[in-house]
């Protein structure tokens, strides 16, 4: 169902800050033709009455099922498009394998763009029909294929921010698949950005990012470069920052300096850049990522297979870092955002209680670091729009129409709610839970209808 | 498809011992008119080619898609049947608040047998659809809803050994929900055991076990009554064992010795006995249990929220433990097999690396712990199927069929298989990280076809 123009009533569930959830209940929600909430009203809010019998009486109210839920789209804030075809397989590998045999030669394979287009076309596709209304995608050092990625998002009607990655160290990248030099990566970067501003139809639903690989990846020459070109087209910055014990030790003993540090020098960390997982910031580093404005896309299932474990989440919060979530696809084996949140949760709770039960439950863990599913759900959508500063991720007027239809009935749901057993109020926790692709009947970005298990997808 | 009577012809893939996998290669697999695997060959081997002409001449030769494999049904060893309505909800509370204010209240409405019934139905499709073709289940303490959780098992198909919950310790369980004394509880079960054998048409596929909640809900008097009529039937055990700090620590308080010893001791440690978590058990525990030949039922994801630490799986295995995967339905908030595998190798990468970035590295995890995808498997399978002493969980001549067809071209399919990247060899890992039950086309039990996508499950 177009939303674009219709007048929506039903239940809205969403987050807009991390302290809790907001249930609208019965509400309605007004969607204009270009996509953005006019208005959102509940039933004891003056005027509700008179704005449901003028939707009714214009033919533009739509009715959801009783059992139904709304919520915002989710905002994946961490994916390696190209890793698509790998995602699942070679994780018990370590990382300096998992690069060189397998993620950096299926990547080199993107010079191919019928491969790419083919790769590409079904990542979007599916992660449109789990949700995801909104992606920020790592490609390859590809010019081209990067810039057709961008148009199958357009194309496909997902919100997007799409980077072709920048690496040219030869140290830490190989002779078959690195950028000839730095200013080739930079120019690269440069020629994205234009080109992605200039596809037809892009009215601002695609944008491209700078994206350095990581420090370890990257000359100094590359860094300096791209931070000035960040300076001077105020675009987005996105990289990998103090992942592992390795990354975090390398960066140390090339520069003396932590990743964030670096990165400020560099003129790569402000207010529009997102650093993936970051486990290892020190309070420092929490603080000048904070004072920047930067966000961190936190990925707890990649951590488990890459980062030697689980990224301070409540630590970060606390210094003031903003925070959202990513599925890290291909280091993260699961490309749902339903499962993001489900390990985001599950890896709070193994970091407050610890894991070793040889080790006195006094010094097992790190007390206060859990987290529950509203502050889970809320890094979902409201966090990551929030990280990106795009208008999405909760239901306000003047906010894009980005979300997701709940349906605990439809076919091959693994979503049970009892009447009788459950309320309104324990809805969201058995979605977060539970729900998987057949749940979600309709996925929106922008009003338009973009995928659904209802559509057949 | 029944399979009954029938040759199948494709690809099996299947873990008979936890040190890898076969990939049973344009198979033969014959089932006979009872579901019992009558042969398996494969192109190399003789008499193959005359199995395979005998078949298509008799009409009664199934041959699956080329990108489709078979695998064995997942053996789920501890699920609350009960809890199956608060799957997903309120994790985040206590363990007591857990038990006192939402899953004894819940476990006390089975009195009434009209939503007995309703909620074990929905239960008993939903785990087939997900795989789980055999389960191994507390029920409540009420007789009469637990028979009608046998029946439900035995009408739709499921193998499944079934418990009425045994719990009279006023202690730690609460007036409205225990039974009323220790004799109470032992008739209750005896009484089971010998309706479960007699439910017609009960030709072996569904079984009664004795089910002491765990030591702190039982008197003595309870425990040693169990232990002597399961010296007396034979029946098979469940209990849960040293799950968490406060449960450990609770029997060692109450007796002075472990769960494992204790168990012993009154007679419930055996050959047949299935320990749910089993965290905190102590080398000499692990060298009992192995003794015993008794098994563990890992449940990863429950841990995470109430056993305080990851199941020590590795150091278990490696002193004779013989162990299989469970959900813990409700404990675990999600139902699918395929979770607990994912979980199972994931929770070991954690275990392994430890998870405070704090900590310095060398200090940080347990060396040796992580776990692989064939090992997973094995376990939520061919383990399972060992922990149980039931033909069940690998393809081989008089085993059970009992198995799963994923397809990964299914409508709603997750699993993205690409021809030219993966090799067969990467289809089970790619399976277990990224199906979803919208792959699992077909679920047989005994070469019945009980569940699947196909069916419009
Ligand atoms: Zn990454
Ligand atoms: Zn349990």
């Amino acid at each position: 169902m177009d939303a674009r123009g219709r007048t929506i009533r039903g239940r809205f569930i969403h987050a807009p800050r991390p302290d809790g959830i907001e249930i609208l209940s019965d509400a309605l929600v007004a969607v204009d033709e270009r996509g953005t909430i006019s208005a959102v009203s509940t039933p004891a809010e003056s005027g509700h009455a008179d704005r449901l019998s003028a939707a009714r009486d214009a033919g533009t109210l739509v009715e959801l099922p009783r059992r139904a839920s709304v919520l915002p789209g989710f905002v994946d804030l961490h994916i390696h498009a190209p890793q698509y075809p790998q995602l699942g397989k070679a994780l018990d590998v370590p990382l300096e394998i998992w690069l060189y045999r397998y993620t950096f030669p299926l990547e080199a394979r993107y010079a191919d763009l019928a491969f790419a287009e083919r790769s590409y076309r079904l990542l979007v596709g599916d992660l449109l029909a789990g949700g995801t209304t909104t992606a920020l995608y790592f490609a390859t050092l590809h010019g081209e294929a990067t810039l057709l990625l961008a148009a199958i998002c357009l194309e496909l009607g997902q919100r997007a921010l799409v980077g072709k990655v920048a690496m040219d160290h030869p140290d830490n990248c190989p002779a078959f698949y690195r950028d000839a030099d730095a200013d080739a990566a930079i120019e690269g970067t440069r020629a994205l950005i234009r080109e992605v501003g200039r596809l037809e139809g892009n009215d601002g639903l695609v944008h491209a990012v700078a994206t350095p690989r990581f420090i370890p990846a990257c000359t100094d020459a590359l860094l300096e470069g791209l931070g000035a070109l960040v300076g001077e087209c105020g675009c987005h910055v996105q990289t990998h920052c103090s992942e592992s014990d390795w990354a975090h030790g390398y960066v140390l003993a090339r520069h003396g300096r932590t990743d964030a540090e670096m990165l400020d020098r560099f003129g790569l960390l402000t207010r529009r850049t997102v650093l993936a997982h970051s486990n290892f910031l020190t309070p420092q580093d929490m603080n000048r990522v904070a004072a920047r404005g930067a966000a961190v896309a936190h990925c707890p299932l990649s951590n488990a297979y890459f980062a030697n474990s689980v990224f301070p989440l409540r630590a970060a919060l606390a210094r003031g870092v903003r925070v959202g979530l990513g599925t890290d696809i291909s280091g993260g084996p699961i490309s749902s955002m339903l499962d993001a949140q489900r390990m985001a949760i599950t890896a709070s709770r193994m970091l407050e209680t610890g894991v070793d039960p040889d080790v006195p439950a006094e010094r097992r863990g790190r007390p206060g670091s859990r987290i529950d599913v509203p502050l889970a759900f809320h890094l979902a959508t409201a966090g990551g729009a929030d990280a990106l500063d795009l208008p999405v991720g909760s239901f306000a007027a003047g906010r894009q129409f980005d979300a997701i239809l709940v349906d605990p009935d439809a076919p091959g749901s693994t979503l049970r709610l009892f009447d009788d057993v459950d309320g309104e109020e324990d809805y969201l926790e058995k979605i977060v839970h539970t729900a998987t692709r057949a749940n979600l009947a309709t996925v929106w970005v922008a009003g338009r209808p973009v995928a659904g298990a209802a559509s057949g997808g």
